[in-house]
């Protein structure tokens, strides 16, 4: 995608041809800075401390991380360090774990003086997986909005709202509920943009706003409370949201407050899409609501926020009493029933088990 | 109500018996501070920078003022004066006009010799009754948790979740949608607060729940996201919020984002309560969605935060990026349907004009 009129991925290879370039996203929205990975220590770190976020995007960053390593020393213990010390940075990235199994498993089957060139190829290919699947994701929710958007009286532009950074900072490139927009606007429909700020962490006001005006995507920045009141008067036509998790019945789990819009779009026969890669599709699992454990994330997220002071500083300021207790809850669910699609790589389906298996037939069976 | 074991109301008279004590709420919830208001010119000040908020207390307010202005010059010109001087600071507040409008009829049907000590008296009876209105509502709605609370299982608190802040600092005492909570607490019920933080103005984080600690009453800050998930897993038993304008069908224009509270208990089967003094019913109206215009606000209150650093210093942050633009609607919108009953001062009855009209038969007929 592109910034400041220059194209980039969010993950790529230096000049020097070795070393690992990735966004510093803490720094966004207020200050856009890349940082150097150049060893395995750098890139657990970069993991770690959040420098690169999005399932997708610690997938390829841990897989170039294998990379790292096998330069520095290629044997079957270093292999073994490096899956180790990575898997590590986030426990709960399903991601980040599968790319380390598929880099483990690449490496082991080539001698120790091959399996830097290897890894590198591995890693490069794994990211560019990612990229296609998006662009793919991109292309058949371009479809939707061309059927939607002509049925949208043309004295304005399309109106779409997000939830949370379902975006290209989240993949390697395109993103997934972003996807469509970026192809929509390329392709000269004119669409325009509602931003849920999405707290407690606030990737919608910090990272999708600033993406989108990456793009000269049209867009609005709104606090979480406001889709209900728009979708009730008629000022948006369609949701786009994206998925940590889907059921193989086609619940969706995501940000925290999904579900509230979910509900105000069925209120108001505004379509609800929810888009995804089919690798966030649990196939064993039927019902979101009993079967998915929801993350309890840390008060201070909620307490605490950090932005830029009028003198050009980040700074951290306390919005709630000292001594008032705070709860965190990551995700919700939003039951199938209250989602118009789910779109994926491959198409278009139906939020249901039909739906599904239909697009995506060799998937690995219900346990 | 009490702070630090002492009780207060949000304004009262001086040991001085003519100068007006308010808190000042614009350095809650970190500073604790009372200001005192010795001139017509102070009280308007209060108002227009929001050192005091919510209709009733704005209505108190204005009412002292038009005291401390007969203090100074108790002449027909100067009641006029005062009145507008008091009107000009929130036009939009009905509650104010209404205030100004009953001191200015009382003090115009005396000699100006009598008119300091029967302004100070009228304000002290609009003071009274708004804390006598607001102690009905809590009575009748403690009898509606009393009736909840028995039937919830006794292992865990009475869960009830509220928006914004209708507390006792939005009016003289006690408050509406927190009325009953205060008083089931202090009748020894077991209730725990969920507390949204409400933005983009976070009343909640930092209105209610400061008001909730100082009563002692348990209470857990979130963000606005988290209400549906805390319904879907059936740890919220009822909700219970204020409102700003209720129309005769019982639709309930209250703070942005109501609406997605409502639409996520409608679909739990949890109850939604609606808490308010009858001065807040419009008959004239019937349709809230098309008959309430929604204030457009600041893009500032989205895009910037105002707290307490590490430091001990309040600083204002901006969390956007820079050139994103925000929207900021102040209300939205509750549909009668989704409200399960008003408590009112005088009782509960359904959202909907038979109901209302059942409780309160003298009120004026609808335009």
């Amino acid at each position: 995608m592109r910034i400041n009129g220059r194209d980039y991925r969010t993950i790529w290879l230096a000049d020097d041809g070795w070393s690992v370039v990735v966004i510093d996203q803490t720094k966004l929205p207020h200050f856009f800075e890349v940082r150097s990975l150049a060893s395995l220590e750098a890139a657990a770190g970069a993991i770690r401390d959040m420098i690169v976020r999005g399932a997708p995007l610690i997938g390829a960053t841990g897989a170039y991380g294998m990379a790292l390593a096998m330069r520095r020393d290629a044997s079957d213990a270093a292999v073994s360090e490096a899956f180790d010390v990575l898997n590590a940075t986030r426990p709960t990235a399903v991601n980040l774990r599968w790319a380390l199994e598929r880099m483990r498993r690449r490496v082991l089957a080539h001698a120790p003086g091959q399996r830097v060139a290897i890894a590198y190829a591995e890693a490069a290919a794994i990211a560019d997986e990612d990229a296609a699947v998006c662009s793919a994701i991109g292309d058949h929710g371009l479809g939707v909005i061309e059927v939607r958007a002509a049925r949208t009286r043309a004295s304005r532009p399309f109106q779409i709202l997000t939830h949370c950074n379902a975006g290209w900072l989240a993949t390697v490139d395109w993103g997934t509920a972003l996807a469509p927009i970026y192809k929509a606007h390329r392709k000269g429909i004119a669409v325009h943009v509602w931003v849920d700020e999405t707290r407690p962490r606030n990737q919608g006001a910090s990272l999708t706003a600033w993406e989108l005006a990456r793009e000269g995507v049209p867009h609005t920045v709104i606090v979480d409370n406001t889709g209900g009141h728009l979708m009730q008067h008629g000022l948006v036509d369609m949701c786009i949201v994206g998925t940590d998790r889907t059921t193989r019945r086609g619940d969706v789990c995501n940000k925290i407050g999904t579900y509230l819009k979910a509900l105000a779009a069925s209120d108001n026969g505004v379509p609800f899409y929810v888009a995804l890669p089919s690798s966030t599709i649990d196939w064993r699992i039927a019902d979101g609501l009993t079967e998915i454990p929801i993350e309890e994330r840390a008060e201070r997220e909620v307490t605490h926020l950090t932005g830029l002071t009028e003198a050009g500083v980040t700074e951290t300021i306390q919005v709630t009493p000292a001594g008032s207790r705070a709860a965190n809850y990551g995700f919700d669910v939003t039951p199938a029933r209250l989602v118009t699609g789910l779109i994926t790589e491959r198409g278009v389906c139906a939020a249901s088990e039909q739906g599904m298996r239909g697009l995506f037939p060799d998937a690995e069976q219900a346990a």
